[in-house]
């Protein structure tokens, strides 16, 4: 089996060095990464710049190509001009951090797995539920029998899986999984309204997800009752519920 | 009525222009846009920069807030510190050139709209299908028609309103609508392999929308009859019909 690694932490990241590690037990691995952290980038692609491709070497030897692109140019430039043949999975992650209910639509990580699916290609995000003391062997150890199964029983094409695990190493925790839909929490942002050095005003983005309201079968909900959480996400987003009653609007 | 406008090719572009332009003579209308074009950019936000907000200014007169960030940035400084009061409507665009199909994806123009949704107002995004010299009449006269229609008959939470306008001036052609679903036609990309000045290698993403397989009742399929498109689109990803098949996954 042939795998292509992308994430959002970029390439030098713990999460993404912890799946490889793991991966390469089952297949021949390719990381295509970005060279510095581009989290939150949604699913940007890079059109009015140019791709820069560079070899990136961890512990002393070959690792992958870092890239100035975003996740989704990751997975494109490694399909159409890195890659030799195309891959049988990509993987996105191991995130730091979750992602979860309407924050997979600003997800750098859920993005580069959702490339993978538009290019015809089983693809699966995966994300660790904290940003505390990260232990990713629960996660790692996860991909290695996702991308086992997965690769057995196929995804429908368009499909891919968003995959959140929550905290704590691999030994003490069984893996409870949960197949569970996006919640609809929103995230409660607001800005920080600061003033620079210079007198000039500027904003920054902060805030919070809102989990109280998690419906029982969603995401939020699993990760929170410390089990794994399985989405299928898919991305006709056509609102076929209203295609009907929008017929009988007057234009 | 107090509407928002946002975009993804910068406040100085001509499309955001005539959209408010057209959005004035039947409502309040806060900009708030780039401050240069973002194309793209998806449902990116801006974490690890600060965001800058200055008055512009169109034909002498104050025009509104261009910002560093991307649309989502926009509607959520927009909502959370700039407007008084939260908009009854936010639109996005008018976008030069389609937002169709996957393409909806990278849209910057689609990811405003989003946001608006994301934050319970009813939201719309535009967009002129052709780069060819753009006439923005029939998409602002249409923009006006569909305000007072969804302002009157309102749209369901969590959705929005994607619109393409084929290209053409509004009084030769007849406001013909097709109510949509998106698409599932790729884009067909690749990379052209460059090399430098200096003798480095680069990438640049090239590409086009394969359009001969679209559905009739799909978005792209629309506006190549000379329709306008409207296609409801939501945000919750999940994809249903595959979570009974995968609760029979092992782990």
């Amino acid at each position: 089996m042939e795998i292509l690694i992308t994430n959002d932490d970029g390439i030098y990241s713990e999460g993404i060095f912890a799946l490889y590690a793991a991966l390469r037990k089952v297949g021949k691995v390719t990381v295509v990464a970005p060279d510095i952290q581009r989290s939150a980038v949604g699913h940007a692609i890079t059109l009015t710049d140019p791709l820069r491709v560079n070899e990136a070497r961890r512990r002393g030897k070959f690792f992958g190509y870092a890239t100035s692109g975003t996740p989704a140019d990751c997975v494109k430039l490694a399909i159409r001009s890195i890659m030799k043949k195309k891959p049988d999975m990509v993987f996105s992650g191991i995130n730091l951090g979750a992602n979860m209910g309407y924050n997979i639509l600003y997800s750098g990580t859920v993005s580069g797995a959702t490339e993978g699916a538009l290019l015809g290609i089983p693809s699966i995000a995966i994300s660790l539920a904290t940003f505390v003391k990260p232990d990713f062997s629960r996660a790692a150890s996860f991909a290695v029998k996702l991308a086992t199964s997965a690769y057995k029983r196929r995804l429908p094409p368009g499909t891919l899986l968003n995959v959140n695990i929550p905290a704590g190493p691999a030994s003490r925790v069984k893996n409870a999984v949960s197949i569970t839909r996006q919640s609809h929490t929103l995230f409660k942002d607001r800005f920080d309204r600061r003033t620079d050095p210079h007198g000039q005003t500027y904003y920054w983005l902060t805030g919070s997800l809102d989990q109280k309201d998690a419906a029982p079968d969603s995401d939020v909900a699993a990760v929170c009752r410390g089990r794994i959480s399985i989405t299928p996400i898919q991305f006709d987003l056509t609102d076929y519920k209203f295609v009907t009653e929008l017929e009988n609007w007057e234009f």
